[in-house]
């Protein structure tokens, strides 16, 4: 494997592609705007899967599964969030495809096979659940429901980047049912607390919690809580939301349900969702100009062992020391691999898993053998050190928690070493231009400024975070009286 | 839950349509031919997944992602394919929608997006993902690329039925190339006893492996493997298949690779699927008029323990009681499910577990704490018998194992009984109007006769299956010389 791709200095944005190419996470398609998940970014992904549907299922979540059409009709019916999706729809108007007369072994759209109602591929599934909904719910006996979709879905976006933004993405969307306001608020906080646990606890990336402006909410949503992430560049990035939906879909629906006191009510709503941008997110986070790195916790392969030999005698005098010690390491369940292919050269492995981003790499030579010893190298911080093969396993468990640690602190004081205050329009230009970053700044609540800002500076309020506080202040743009800081960077 | 299904004997076809419904595996929806898997259904298929993933990953697989649309220039390439697909495609032709100016809150199609190429919703991916392969094969280095995919696939059906046959169905495909003939054949024929195997100690249901005609080859195919079912009605159902492709994609797109004397070849490729079809099969191979009855292995509760009690003491006492057996049970991986709902009768509940399907209810009531006995009722033969709590833990385990082990036994000999012989086609009739099933019968070979024969009989030929013996005889049809008999049946 050459080690060609770009440097993040050269280019940022070069650098991630060839990244991602070369890594193997993914692959552009013949499809526009689509991508192939790789085997080995389709790995990680299962690993982030697993780990979220413990979380779901462990706080009274259940999966499902709703078609991937929406028929126009529901898809219009609440009319914020189909205004909101509207530019962005797959449409399909046929169901059938005939042999062209005028051109054989080619195929046309049989005209004769249109649709009478039109049916989008869905962006996102409330529509489609919500009108099921109102079938399994009478009674504040059937509620809640708490259900949860892994699904595909399809947003037509005009420009697309492998992972950050693709015209189909895989994700999972979560759609709950509540007889009162305050569960529906709880749920959406709660699940956004699990996307925090997840974000910085397997992935490794520190997030900030707070809650969108009206601007920048989910279309359909009262309220649209969010946590934000910052890359290497110093632009943030939105890794996951959870949005109170109030009764708008109980409403647009006419989802109602009789309470206790047997009185007729609209249902409350919540939905969340975080997707395989969350891979960009992590490559963003972490990686370096040698190629990926990945935090122990969701790795496809945490441990790497590749031994150097010179002929078959030394191949299987290492093949039987190294055996146990993968044996007692599977049994843990530690994810090792064992790479003793002769068409390689260690040096060309060595550069590949380094460009995969595998946390530890064990190398076992001849000359480790007799002094019964084993080189094992650092993804993050590059160390190396020679480990007597006695400890290897105890030091192997002890290093996978010390790097999962070590890249969450890493990425931590990067992130908050970018929060910084701006209190006058020029400091706040110049923080963005400069420092890149969150800047944290006094915002006179109108939506109005807030376009007028982005427009000026193409920073977006990311969020108002849940942990800001009070502070008399004037904004940033307009002068106006504010309350508190609201964080606002240049985005993904 | 009321017991309100139709039985088998009175429409058989509605029993399975009620039982679906009532057992919450899937609900319609409001799309046409499409379905909503529940959570109940959904986890079933969670359970499936998991063992087919786990025995993917160790034939050595991986799981990868492809889009979900096919750009039609790409569709159109293998023509067999192609062709055998044309009638069924939902066709995406615009990506953008807008309002409705005659129509307030409406919106339409916009015209001014409509796609320069349309895009098909896959039915199956051996053209995207063949498109693909071109760029990941030069050399025989790059061989074998073993990959599966886990996705949602469209079918355009004019009949459709809960699980056997929907628009939208969820499945796992697997397209694998190859260096040589040999070891796509191979791999084809090892995929379907990865399936029979599944199919057979996974679901309990019996499996006649074979190949299919020519006539019921999958479009694109050279051979098409498949298992084949016999469901409690007398009709056989296609439960998996798996295709040898030759080098028919590989032609289509290209696709070609130095072998290691340095000469230019096509690769060999192979697909295979199975897909929630199977849960369909699963109902009809097993349930009865009370509901579902499912094979441990499987089932999404394993074990259901309901507590009798008049007071909250004696609630107590059994929780007591119980809370040792679910801890213990549990820690041997069983699902088991404590259902003490106090809104609920026990009657109630006996009922809807019964319609779940839950192999094994555990009753427990103040009187046989008493008597530190609790009954244990099976689903599948509804025997009863009180075990002492000493012994519950052995007895669940050693039931569960018999469970599984009886519901293929039972299954298997209805299937083999319905494996009859015909010589002549008044025999051949009579045996598909009268005793229903596979009948075996000698065949001329040609598709002419195949297709009169299904004209005449609707009955089609299954497969020839691997073991068929070699035996002189005359086609049922034409009385022309044959030299095995092939299994035929009326089919879902």
């Amino acid at each position: 494997m050459s080690k060609e791709i770009t440097s993040r200095s050269a280019d940022y944005s070069q650098w991630y592609n060839d990244l991602i190419l070369k890594s193997e996470l993914a692959d552009y398609s013949a499809v526009r705007g689509c991508m192939i998940i790789k085997p080995y970014g389709y790995s990680l992904w299962e690993n982030m899967q697993a780990a979220l549907d413990k979380m779901f299922k462990d706080s009274g979540h259940v999966n499902a599964y709703f078609p991937l059409f929406v028929p126009k009709s529901l898809f219009e019916a609440e009319e914020a969030n189909a205004e909101g999706f509207a530019k962005e729809c797959a449409v399909v108007t046929h169901y059938r495809l005939k042999a062209d007369v005028n051109n054989k072994g080619k195929l046309i759209v049989d005209p004769e096979a249109k649709l009478e109602e039109e049916l989008i591929v869905r962006p996102t599934s409330e529509a489609i659940i919500w009108s099921t909904y109102k079938n399994w719910i009478q009674s504040y006996r059937d509620l809640p429901i708490l259900i949860n979709q892994w699904a595909n879905v399809v947003r037509w976006e005009m420009r697309t980047r492998l992972f950050l933004r693709t015209t189909e993405f895989l994700w999972q969307e979560g759609h709950t049912a509540h007889a009162t306001k305050e569960e529906a608020l709880f749920e959406s906080k709660q699940m956004l607390e699990v996307y925090a646990d997840f974000a910085e606890n397997f992935m490794a990336v520190p997030v900030i919690k707070g809650i969108k402006t009206p601007n920048e909410r989910f279309a359909g949503a009262e309220d649209t809580y969010c946590i934000e992430t910052l890359m290497q560049d110093g632009k943030a990035l939105q890794a996951g939301t959870s949005h109170f939906l109030g009764q708008n879909f109980a409403k647009a629906f006419d989802v109602k349900f009789t309470d206790k006191s047997n009185t007729l009510d609209y249902v409350w709503a919540t939905s969340w969702g975080v997707s395989t941008r969350l891979i960009g997110a992590l490559v963003m986070a972490h990686s370096d100009d040698d190629g990926l790195i990945l935090p122990p916790k969701i790795a496809p392969i945490q441990v790497v062992i590749i031994p150097v030999y010179k002929n078959d005698e030394q191949k299987n005098l290492i093949a039987q020391k190294v055996n146990a010690i993968i044996k007692e390491l599977k049994y843990l369940n530690i994810k090792v691999k064992y790479d003793d292919n002769d068409n390689l050269r260690p040096g060309w492995k060595f550069a590949q898993y380094e460009m995969k981003g595998v946390p530890l790499r064990l190398t076992i030579g001849a000359r480790d053998l007799e002094k019964n010893v084993i080189e094992i190298a650092r993804r993050d911080t590059k160390e190396k050190s020679s480990v007597d093969l006695n400890n290897v396993v105890k030091t192997v468990v002890d290093l996978l928690e010390g790097i999962q640690l070590n890249m969450f602190n890493r990425a931590k004081q990067f992130r908050d070493e970018h929060i910084t205050n701006a209190n006058t329009w020029e400091d706040f230009i110049n923080l963005l231009d400069n420092k890149t970053g969150f800047v944290s700044a006094h915002w006179d609540g109108t939506a109005e400024t807030e376009e007028k800002i982005k427009e000026l500076s193409k920073a977006t309020i990311r969020c108002i975070p849940f942990d800001a506080v009070k502070e008399n202040g004037e904004c940033i743009l307009t002068g106006k009286p504010s309350n508190k800081r609201v964080l606002f960077a240049r985005a993904y």
